[in-house]
């Protein structure tokens, strides 16, 4: 095991690793910005190191200054979290070519997983169902026209370097192709420094279901059933749940072992999630496979008991995984709510100071959150600010410990989406699990007439 | 289902039960003395009312208060939590006669059960293992004599109609016992306003072993394992766990269903616990069955997944159960910590302001409290203001998971057992589980040397 883990990143997951390096035993070092001086993760590790500017560029993301930070300290291993370094796979390959354990993948998954296009062509060679759509990245309009005629409109195109809804553009009819295939172009040069772009069939009310894969180096992989992530607002999930209202028994077990073919196509391993759409018709194909420890993670270990960013450090330093595929038995039911600091209508961040803060507490009920009294939400990182979640015996006891978890969480001084997550759950059809990635734009064009 | 719960009761079980009803769509009374009309518990209810000054007695045992608080709001139910009137047969009958649900067993079942002496007897007819002792009360010192001499000393004196550790006696000579048994006697009436006492075998160093039953109005009586509260200080438990490390699968089966024929016995409805002690050759021994729920039943919820205060509420309501003896499973371990307002050295009350008050969370962590900050720790009641429990895989995870939560909570402005209980969570004896209802005395005594 690990002798002290830097953990390279703020906020709640940060506090996230650095409870599970306690847990185990291991020493933590964090590290912060300027701006993040007086945050709870700071305080919680055993050492912190002060890596630069507010700016992510300058400070969590700064490549020297992380690893000086590491060598200073002499942590043996870093954890990158999600986001920032987490799927940077020049980061993981330095971090292997000076002797720091990466937690995470090799840089090679990372690196081929990385590119969203490349990732579905060697999936779909192994016979493994993807979303119909061109066969590697688009070289010019006329590509793209030609891909769209085939696979027939609606099309999405899509980034092959991107993530988190950038570089994406929905295209209806032949004529709107060409701009949106210049915008997509010019957008993911933009964001990510590669404009490559692909382009998929867009369903129309699909479904977004993830599947947690556990896999060590040798060779072993588990996976730890599925998460449905349909709430969306642009791409970025708002609600998550596990087990999904729309997969049986059955259709879990094949699309369980198609993720777990798919991470052993490319030796993966580490902790992984493997993304599908999964279309009206209980058709899912294959997206892509995020190389981290995702925001949702918490619901899957509420229904297997399984800590996955310990199973992370674990599999990091070497040891086998510690179960099999026929040990885990989900139990239960859980949600997340992603409780952002903006303003619940109009989605624009609300930084500011927080004057009270007082969580939910009781049977069934978890806070992953950074926060607390006095607290300061500044406005250079993500707004993610607290994750709740609630489990119960059935889909029905989760979702009334929900409501009366959010009824309870008290922050004042800045705006959040607990009052969004409070509508969301006393919505018919979302209480019925009748939801797809459309439902959360139908919902709030239908709260605002 | 109730309309309308009145919860008769403060603190942390106050907000436990409403955030149980709140969960099942049902309205919430509080109750409150005028000492705790700021108190979160007040709050948290759909409305409330000042049942009396801040003692008990005027307050919250205040029967004609009490049932007037739940006429005057319309409360068709009224849950006693633990404590206070929970136990008091005369309380449940009245509610009863009134028409007012008592959430809680029958008060011919209280009344029974609340005579320890009684009970025993009751048991032991039925065949179960019962601890060696005088068949009823001791009506004289004569009487005694004779029934210790019968079982061999040492033995304990105890009150019929006790409960806490109060009216207790050891013995461990001839010439001690007049002088224990007139003591016994006199704070047996003193506390209970009934002189009763009973003899039993005085165990060296047993294992305090409880079972939780649950058991609806139709006859059915399932238990949900057992719980081991041997750390104890003065017949008080100050940390619990489940499942016991001195019980293996073949124990827990029999001593469950011992507990099942226990309750079965005497008509037994709703959830209760029945109280063993196991002796080092894993004999045990029916003590008595308290006829509430428990300060330590959120350990057995960790592990099995049952909300213990909502099935009593769907039991009084007159629902069977929803789950057969087969359904129930053990999942992973589960401790419990209690936090009293006091100095842990000297275990004296230590009430006052709270100046800091931040809860430990994550995965795992679950906070049973109506503390937050700036509340106010009065004088007049119990000194349990927080319950710190964890859930883990197995016994490691959940003691690791323990020792960093102890670390996490802050409470400033006064003293708590927190420290106490970091020193207890690294003693090596208590974390190989090789511990009985002695532990805690010698360890205190370890100390301070």
């Amino acid at each position: 095991m690990f002798k002290k883990v830097l953990v390279a990143n703020r906020g709640e997951i940060a506090l996230r690793v650095i409870r599970a390096c306690k847990e185990l035993g291991v020493k933590t070092v964090a590290i912060h910005s300027e701006a993040d001086a007086a945050s709870l993760h700071v305080r919680a590790a055993d050492e912190h190191v002060c890596v630069g500017p507010p700016e992510a560029a300058l400070s969590y993301r700064n490549i020297p200054n992380v690893l000086s930070a590491a060598e200073v300290t002499g942590a043996d291993a870093i954890h990158p979290g999600y986001g920032f370094l987490s799927e940077n796979a020049h980061f993981a390959e330095v971090c292997e070519s000076i002797g720091v354990k990466f937690i995470g993948p090799t840089s090679e998954n990372i690196a081929l997983m990385g590119d969203k296009s490349k990732a579905r062509e060697v999936v779909a060679k192994k016979g493994l169902p993807v979303t119909p759509g061109s066969p590697g990245e688009l070289r010019s309009e006329q590509d793209a026209q030609e891909a769209a005629k085939t696979i027939g409109f609606p099309v999405i195109i899509k980034a092959s370097a991107g993530g988190g809804g950038r570089g994406m553009r929905v295209v209806n009819k032949p004529e709107e192709l060409a701009r949106a295939f210049q915008a997509a172009q010019a957008e993911a040069k933009s964001t990510f420094g590669h404009d490559g772009v692909y382009l998929e069939r867009y369903f129309l009310e699909p479904r977004h279901i993830e599947v947690q894969i556990v896999a060590d180096n040798r060779g072993h992989v588990v996976h730890l059933g599925e998460r449905d992530c349909s709430i969306q607002r642009r791409h970025q999930k708002l609600v998550e749940e596990t087990p999904s209202p729309a997969i049986d028994e059955e259709l879990r077990r094949e699309i369980g072992r198609v993720a777990v073919q798919a991470v052993k196509a490319i030796r993966y391993c580490n902790v992984g999630t493997v993304e599908f759409l999964l279309d009206k018709d209980r058709n899912f194909f294959f997206m892509e496979v995020n190389t981290r420890i995702q925001v949702e993670h918490p619901i899957t270990e509420m229904v297997t008991g399984i800590d996955l960013v310990k199973e992370q450090i674990r599999i990091a330093s070497g040891m086998p995984l510690s179960f099999k595929q026929q040990d885990i038995k989900l139990n239960g039911h859980s949600f997340e709510c992603r409780i952002n600091a903006e303003d619940p209508e109009k989605f624009t961040p609300c930084p500011g100071q927080i004057t009270k803060y007082s969580a939910p507490g009781g049977f069934g009920v978890r806070v992953d959150s950074a926060m607390e009294p006095n607290a300061v939400v500044v406005p250079y990182y993500d707004s993610l600010i607290a994750k709740l979640i609630t489990h119960g015996r059935d889909r029905q006891e989760a979702m009334a410990r929900m409501r009366r978890a959010l009824d309870e969480f008290v922050i004042e001084g800045i705006k959040t989406t607990i009052p969004l997550h409070r509508r969301i759950f006393n919505d018919p059809d979302f209480q019925k699990g009748h939801v797809s990635t459309t439902f959360l734009d139908r919902f709030l064009a239908g709260q605002s007439s």
